[in-house]
């Protein structure tokens, strides 16, 4: 079954530094038209950075919602970069520490309903101080180790409230009872 | 320590049907001036329906990334609207299903970098047929009810390609462990 819906036009409302968006006149299944707001995003990764059981979690001050939020480091794709690129360069800019081993454990849209965002979330191991370290002027950001006993009373407490560090965190939670 | 970024000026750039675009003007807490671009969404709510240890997933065409994607059902919260209100609707709008029972399981901010899209996860149990039901002309979607036992493969498969639905499917295999 098929419920693509087919592209009649698009205009571009705004293009912006990171963001564009566009106003889709679609037509659906059924004949009829309707329009579509979409936003188009670079894309993202994150970084599950793991060393001696412990999470590697940054606290950082969210505009969008005026909010101090606890995630793992993140970062967008810069054009022409590859994921894996991102990844270590983005693990470097936000902590300082470079990654021998850096794992793909998922890739996921997160606003599907309006925007193409895809985070590819990665697993970091063997972790070094990078001598390519020099914090981003601009990004102010408080680093905090999580011990893996901890999760579970973490995500309980509801403090968590980014999904793509939730998602990581019970990766690392199914890990262990895998491995258990 | 706080890292909050004061807001100088906001700039709308489009107001839509469903998002508002906005350049804020902020400034840093190293005193300099640098611009947001910010989407204002009015939040939503997943659903995580489930009956005799089986999820119920959806499968939608995406206009935003032109795919179709395995999700939980979701929906956006109307002006005004309470979210579990929001919830018990958009499950019988989608499913035709009604539920007994509502619980609140995360809430999580989706996009954090741009967005203030909030969803609020609830635990839907005790279904049954909705007398209420028809459903909305303008939505195709395929259900498909999963058994628990096959939640591990499909996420290994790599084919749900959404974070609120990664994120309640692994909030079930937790659960499914804790209870053994």
């Amino acid at each position: 079954m098929s419920f693509e819906e087919k592209t009649i036009s698009i205009e571009t409302i705004y293009q912006g530094r990171m963001l564009k968006l566009e106003k889709q006149t679609v037509e659906l299944p059924n004949g009829r038209q309707t329009t579509r707001e979409v936003v188009k995003h670079p894309g993202a990764v994150a970084i599950l950075a793991v060393k001696d059981d412990q999470i590697l979690l940054i606290k950082q001050f969210r505009k969008a919602m005026d909010e101090t939020l606890i995630e793992v480091p993140a970062g967008k794709v810069e054009a022409g970069e590859e994921r894996m690129t991102t990844a270590r360069r983005e693990l470097i800019e936000e902590t300082g520490l470079q990654a021998e081993s850096m794992t793909l454990l998922h890739e996921f849209y997160v606003s599907p309903g309006f925007c193409d965002e895809l985070i590819s979330l990665y697993r970091a191991e063997n972790l070094s101080e990078s001598d390519a370290f020099s914090a981003d002027d601009d990004e102010f950001i408080e680093l905090q180790w999580l011990p893996f006993k901890e999760i579970t009373a973490l995500l309980a407490s509801g403090q968590v409230r980014d999904a793509k560090t939730i998602l990581a965190l019970q990766t690392v939670l199914l890990d262990c009872n895998d491995s258990n």
